[in-house]
């Protein structure tokens, strides 16, 4: 490709609207422009580096027995009524309506739709299993999009989904896919990491998360620093522990004045006491109504683990009016004697005697609070979020806590849809059975920002060899002198010639612009040739990673890239 | 790929909803299903037929000088407001609010998104000229979805959009692009005419439609038997031509009864006069108000030419009570004497005199109507369809009639688009001047189906080869026989490592039912295998479109296969 030629519009500012590395340089290296919150077109440097993803993902997804097909974008309300996700979906599900005032959706997500499909066209145990993928565009309505691809409203997704005939069948699948994924985001080049997770509104009974190590990731991945175990920090289990709280005597409740403080800090030195002394109560409201919810002071609520806890479809925390109108009381004083709502509390609580706690009044807070006699709980749970000083739930160990970006996420489904859409075949016995789904999703286009994340340098973007939009940046530095240019252009078909993506920078601009440029664009290697490299029969060779700089003499020059190329390929066995 | 893991549900009946060949060929082998009205699923067969289209479509733009970019689907109404398109799209634009109640519509075509684009990253004549294209799936929200993956709502479009310092420039592209379809579609291997269009709601000055001949096409391609001359008949110009009815003397007016009379050939019947000197007065409703047409009895209108004549946006036949209320008559008593409406006559009329029309009075019509003494015309035009009888416009020879299925578009825009939102460049002057446009469409995923109505018989689909979803079907017929099967299973490794596209029937099904499968999906080459063939060392190979057969030695089978696949890739210069 000639540079000059190309839509390929770099920005040496920093747009203002981008907050993380890979948006910035998104837009820097010109791969996006936005259209609209969270809408974004690819330029054709973008849409390169989307489909080196797209073909590594479909190489291993057929390589693993999954089969490739395409589904529409624009979804019969029907099947989500079916499935019952039509009711609890929420605003991400963009809705509308056609010419005939006919519900449909824009798919954020295709079970129903496969489930429909295979329903109608399975009927027995010799066609089973299934494995059947789709790359796609997808949409959901996120109320604040951002981070430019990570987190976009329309974006591409390849979206899996198997069939089995039954559990064991599926676990085998789960494997499979499983595999696959660890082949496919290490052929990316990326360092990633994969953790137990909350299966979220998807359903099913058990799933994995494919995080890519960045620190500017949305979610928290927890991990033992001795053992394998590692999970999402909205699942990450904590046992329940005995309190390390002294036993002693229970003592009377009292009433005590606590004017103007509210926070658990605020209570625990004012009532010259230490946090975990401190019950904090936190009121939620869900759509079976509202709640609270107890924990030690220095503790933090996982709401996905109490969604999942309550059973509930939503689940936010009560605003002000609903605190006071509950409490009588302003924000900072609630409590749970007398209050008169389904009280739950963390394990973390343990046997923690005479606690303080916001007397449900403005001002007051009491102290000797204890449980069983002074309040009734409905139930314990493992509520809050795993911190530092937890230990790892399966071996004792320490904890450590990175942030990650969600590429991929495997789910072991279950009979959630098949149940629900009545997907049926027939076992070796002629008995009717419910197939066994699993579903397994890559956020494509995430993958390309992710990969800027853990790949960049002041200057800009180092692409893996395996992303890289092109494999060769050839720059010729003497744009005016009909030499170089002619040995440019030679070496440009050669290079081409031999199956080496190449761009070629054929603008009559200052070297500096095209190295600046070339650096922003992150080709992972650099030719340069002039009339002093030229003089030696060579051209200067630079690793855009290691700013390594070699001559390479002409004649070898394609097979020196070929080599080098090859080498860069990321092929695990 | 085994066939036994593939999901490919053929049918054995034709489905009850499929009209036309290509709509029961694509349900019967298996390569699409209806997921809801004029919306598809593409089974994996499906899928890869469209992506040998895909696959043609990009070699050839890429080779043609355009780029390739993905734009989003889902489009702010914002730009169509700017484009002014918001207003007159139709109903066929799905539109709809996301969740901050912000207008959208799923873009059936992308011209205001990539003028937006280019007016925010072009600036000097430097970066011109630019051409761009994608793949993608479009929406229209079609008021009667039919034939399948001819006319559905959801379907895969290349749309390319290019943007020139001038119309001389422009011209150019123009003709590069037309030239690229020309041999995208004779690549695809279908029979097809390129025709002089009309250029609809796109707009612009000057546009071809590339036609697939096929007796189920909905458009009709008049064609001269003895010039270059093509067009759609929508498009089809008539000269306008001398009466051929014989000079006369103005007869005076006369009222006569004609009970029950209402065609043109009951009044000519009637009336003892030909068809040709009856006045057919039809009255249209458009977004201006309602018009009356007259025409000579015998011609049909041609409602593109009216709508286009007229410039408004919306045109249709005038309903029963439109017509009762201007005329005081029932329908087929309309006639333009005393008509209060704008009356338009067709070229067709010439110098007709003493015609027969309407009374505007239930069972009556007026004899001896003439022009300027009994009627005022606002203009005589070219309104009317071509017909057999029409000479060619071009060389006055004979025209005949085709039935064609629209595949390619191809415009000349001008400036609709670049005024409307202001995408200007800097010249070599320095003069900020408005970019010249032109549009280039495919129908992807209606090429399959054209495809299929072109290459079929009684017994299914004959893909040409490079459009074949698998080139050769590998078939041993005695499934039980374990000889058999190894020599099978290893020559489908060989056939497969040389780097042909393969289907292995290992089914245990009866040879019949694997021969008639296997001629429906339309694999060009079938290769047989059983104890009989292998006996001689060979295996039997049969040609799907010629049904010839050959024996072919297994130890020369792999080069035959090869040899003949190439001879089969079309290939234009």
């Amino acid at each position: 490709m000639y540079y000059s030629k190309m839509l390929l519009p770099t920005l040496k500012e920093t747009p203002a609207e981008a907050e993380t590395v890979s948006h910035q340089l998104l837009l820097r290296a010109g791969m996006i422009r936005k259209l609209t919150s969270g809408i974004y077109d690819y330029l054709p440097l973008g849409l390169m580096v989307l489909r080196k993803v797209e073909a590594i993902v479909r190489e291993e997804m057929n390589c693993a027995g999954a089969q490739e097909l395409l589904l529409p974008a624009v979804q019969p309300a029907e099947l989500w009524q079916e499935s019952g996700r039509w009711q609890i979906y929420g605003k991400e599900l963009l809705r509308f309506q056609d010419r005939h005032d006919r519900d449909y959706c824009f798919g954020p997500t295709h079970e129903e739709v496969i489930t429909d499909l295979v329903r109608r066209e399975v009927h027995s145990y010799r066609q089973l299993p299934l494995n059947l993928y789709q790359i796609q565009t997808k949409f959901r309505d996120e109320i604040r999009p951002r981070f430019g691809l990570i987190r976009g409203r329309e974006f591409i997704m390849k979206d899996g989904y198997s069939f089995d005939i039954d559990e064991a069948g599926a676990d085998q699948t789960y494997r499979a896919m499983y595999d696959a994924y660890t082949r496919i985001f290490s052929r990316c080049g990326l360092r990633f990491k994969t953790v137990e997770a909350d299966s979220g509104p998807i359903g099913g009974s058990f799933s994995h998360e494919f995080m890519v190590l960045a620190e500017t990731g949305e979610d928290v991945v927890v991990s033992c620093t001795a053992c394998a175990y590692a999970a999402n920090l909205e699942k990450a289990e904590i046992l329940p522990t005995e309190s390390s709280l002294p036993v002693e005597p229970l003592l009377p409740l009292e009433k005590v004045h606590t004017p103007g403080v509210r926070s658990v800090s605020e209570v625990a030195d004012f009532l010259q006491t230490t946090p975990d002394r401190v019950l904090k109560t936190m009121i939620y409201q869900t759509d079976e109504g509202a709640v609270a919810v107890l924990l030690r002071g220095d503790h933090e609520v996982n709401e996905v683990k109490l969604k999942n806890f309550l059973q509930v479809s939503e689940l936010f925390l009560a605003p002000e009016e609903v605190i006071r109108q509950e409490t009588n009381a302003a924000v900072g004083f609630a409590g749970p004697v007398g209050l008169n709502l389904p009280i739950y509390a963390d394990y973390g609580l343990g046997s923690a005697v005479n606690l303080v706690a916001g007397a449900n009044e403005n001002d007051y807070h009491i102290i000797n609070v204890n449980f069983d006699r002074d309040l009734v709980v409905k139930g314990f749970a493992d509520l809050r979020q795993a911190s530092n000083s937890d230990p790892c739930p399966r071996c004792g160990a320490a904890l450590e806590f990175l942030r990650g970006i969600e590429v991929g996420h495997v789910f072991k489904l279950g009979y959630k849809y098949s149940k629900a859409l009545k997907a049926t075949f027939l076992d070796d016995q002629g008995r009717e059975q419910y197939m066994f789904m699993g579903c397994y999703g890559i956020g494509v286009s995430r993958i390309v920002a992710a990969a800027i994340e853990q790949n960049h340098d002041l200057d800009g973007i180092i692409f893996p060899m395996p992303l890289a939009p092109f494999q060769v940046l050839l720059v010729p530095i003497a744009a005016n002198d009909v030499d170089t240019m002619a040995v440019a252009s030679r070496l440009y078909q050669e290079i081409r010639a031999a199956g080496i993506e190449v761009l070629f920078d054929d603008r009559n601009e200052r070297p500096g612009i095209k190295f600046k440029d070339g650096d922003l664009l992150g080709i992972p290697v650099r030719v340069v040739l002039g009339p002093k490299t030229l003089a030696q029969g060579a051209a200067e060779v630079r690793q855009r990673r290691s700013r390594a700089v070699q001559l390479i003499p002409l004649a070898s020059l394609v097979a020196y890239l070929q080599d080098h190329i090859q080498a860069e390929m990321i092929r695990p066995t």
